[in-house]
């Protein structure tokens, strides 16, 4: 968590020399803050993460002494004086590193608590924080300045990367490991079961579950989001790729590095998927599909085949992303076309 | 929690004054329990939800001295005397009313539990009852009448309106508001960090997520549903808007009054929802589109455009309900229609 | 969770008269373990699910002196010696019962923790497993052999089956029954309120859900999967159906005897599904919807009418899979199709 920092005060051109931005304006401006676009005010720094003048314009209305950052591609004719600007060609890292300066992490724990129940055989690092009501099973090792929140239960034998993360509620189950440098949000699953059954006279039967889940350093786990374990050998995601929130990732997936999984997204068994690929909100991939690095698939696309080639798919199933574009206009005028068609027949 | 209310007797006329309907039958019946169709007896009340025969007729066919509550819309001809109908013009409402006849809200815990854990710092209001487990951060405020159910974390400076309850296993991060009267269901995150990232030589880095999140009065969320918290300012729901299981609210999203948001529903970062909007189940926002007032998306909708009217939406991309209808049923001819008009070019 | 059984080993031909297979190559192939095709090494034995050559070309190629399980089904032509071959006609229930000789249950809790809180009214069996941190409520019933992992919460009235196991994080709601050889993943909720609200003059109010989910012996639920309680009478789940992870099953949903659910599938409210139904990943079904036994709907099927007769579905709305296979043929062709016609016309 983030604790702003009191009394906090920069220029305008101290913020640019920070991000690397030019200055529309006045470069003297006390920045006091930095707030979203709703909340613009005097001395507020502000945002505009769009190419659009959408938004600009309602904040133009207002006519406020504050400074905003902007991307390079917006039109800025017709801003007034009053509101001061700086350009920069990407807004995000600016925002990122603009917050920094105004804003510091914060540990409410700074201490393994009595309350927290530990395995006398788990290996407990240096400056970690442990809350109350954790569990930490036998075997286990927690890493140096790990901070793990409470009502975290950590299985046996798992391990925690150094300087990770645990939000309050996650589960990290037998054997999983966790890298460094990660986040793991609320009621995140690493390690549940994979699902597998096969039928009996007696019922549908599991299949025991015996591997486990590896994730690398800097792979964040967003809210409720369950990385099932491997049925043999393990489930894997590779250094610094993201999950979001609510996602299922399947056993026996591998994920490659610096991947990015949107809310929602669904991983099906056995998938491969690659470096740099991009899983927008509620995708879903059938099992044992092979996704090649760079791939990016829109929100909602249905993937049933395998995509080793680079390039941007959308669609159910999921088509090169213009195929889909057309396919879904050709729909939309499917009636007329029809009735036409029919016209001229008759 | 509700307990049932032993040994309630009413008669079929007081349910008929209680809520305002007519009775087909024997006014004196005495109703000693409300119960499913399926667990129909007698002098049990049951209730019609929907607006077909199909199901009266399997219950016709039981003959039972009971009693049901059943839509004006529903023709009645051939129900034996052993039936009674109570009839009425909204069966939800009225069913409500009578379930709360028979049954009465009960705590379990009525107690702040020694083994729950509360930052000195925090405001505990009156008759609270925390039950153990439960973890209270400094700053924390929560209000009047709130009862909180085992294994809940309150993160510092979060605040709990008068009168909410927070189930087992809920999350408030950090500096979020939930509003008073509201039911937060088991599991449900609310603040975890919006998904924002950028790249950088070294891997993606996180943009740090300061933000809260803000529901008002009466906002019900489901279970596992995760709210992100703002980039910056704050992810809002407003007042007695509703929230089912399994949803996911990107970071910076605004939802409206008197919404509904049905189950594995996920707004992407940065959408405006208007007021009495209902998003059914599964349905998908992109993100930063506004959706207007009194817009309905059926389920499975994916929407990615903006739509400021009013109206009943369906499909992906999402289109006027009746519209999709059509598209669908062309789609459903589109072998037969092709094939002939092949054939009769040929 | 299972433990690997130290220093095992067996003969190839122990593991084929196990399960029924023959063998091509060395019968007297010392086998050390069971690894994942990934892992393979010399005296491991590992598994081909799938019943693609691709997979086992690769494997080949490294030349080594282990075991392979594969079904009848896949061509072995070119496989060298020093890969032997276990041939079976079902792989998966082949692997179950090899995996069970290198692995063992294990149980890390062994006890009733004095840390866990249960109610005195509270009825544990013999040779009961209880965490700590978990609460266990008034009147509950937890029957023998029950393992309990950390953070659950029980609600009062709720009753366990003997010999079921309940992972960290998970809840079940008041008055629910989960059956006898069970298992509930981390932070599923059995028994969260069903979304039922109606208007009212100040905003949505709630239908107050007084029923209860009853799920048969040997119901495995997923990691955060919810099931929502019934308004009234039950939510019911038969005898060996299985749920994976992030599903929702809304309230008064029937499902019947093995049936599948898989990942991320939702069921909105009063459906009735059948025996021996499998809904794929994200599969979607209205309200009110009824699915005869032995349907199965491929992944991200949206269901929005009655399917009563077994059979093979897919598409939104779903139709007989070989139908949506055909549509969605046309529909990749649908942009030269229609350019030849108009071309034709002119």
């Amino acid at each position: 968590m983030f604790r702003r920092i009191e009394n906090r005060e920069i220029s305008l051109s101290e913020a640019a020399e920070l991000v690397g931005g030019s200055i529309i304006g006045n470069a003297e401006l006390a920045i006091r803050g930095i707030v979203s676009i709703e909340e613009f005010a005097p001395n507020k720094l502000s945002l505009l993460t769009g190419k659009s003048r959408k938004v600009l314009d309602e904040v133009v209305a207002r006519n406020i002494n504050g400074a905003i950052v902007i991307s390079k591609a917006i039109d800025i004719t017709g801003i007034p004086n009053s509101i001061s600007l700086l350009v920069v060609e990407h807004p995000i890292p600016a925002l990122a590193k603009i917050i920094s300066l105004f804003y510091e992490t914060a540990d409410p724990l700074r201490t393994i608590s009595p309350q927290a129940i530990i395995d006398p055989s788990a290996q407990i690092g240096k400056d970690v924080s442990i809350a109350p009501f954790c569990w930490i099973g036998a075997g286990a090792v927690i890493e140096d300045r790990v901070t793990i929140y409470p009502q975290v239960t950590i299985y046996p034998d798992a391990k925690i990367g150094a300087g990770t993360v645990i939000h309050a509620g996650a589960v990290v189950r037998e054997g999983c490991r966790v890298g460094a440098g990660a986040v793991i949000q609320n009621g995140a699953v690493i390690g549940s079961d994979g699902f597998g059954y096969y039928p009996t006279a007696t019922g549908l039967k599991p299949v025991p579950q015996v591997g486990t889940v590896v994730l690398a350093d800097g792979v964040d786990v967003g809210a409720n989001s369950c990385i099932d374990r491997a049925t043999l050998g393990v489930t894997s995601v590779g250094t610094s790729s993201k999950i979001d929130n609510l996602v299922q990732v399947g056993h026996n997936v591998s994920i490659g590095q610096q991947s990015i999984v949107c809310g929602q997204a669904g991983i099906a068994g056995s998938c491969k998927i690659g470096n740099g690929v991009v899983l927008g909100g509620a995708v879903g991939i059938a099992d044992h599909i092979t996704i090649g690095d760079g791939c990016r698939f829109a929100a909602r696309s249905g993937v049933i085949r395998d995509h080793p080639d680079r390039g941007d798919y959308a669609g159910w199933p999921a088509v090169p992303a213009g195929e889909w574009r057309r396919m879904v206009g050709l729909l939309a005028q499917l009636p007329s076309v029809l009735k036409k068609l029919k016209r001229e027949k008759t």
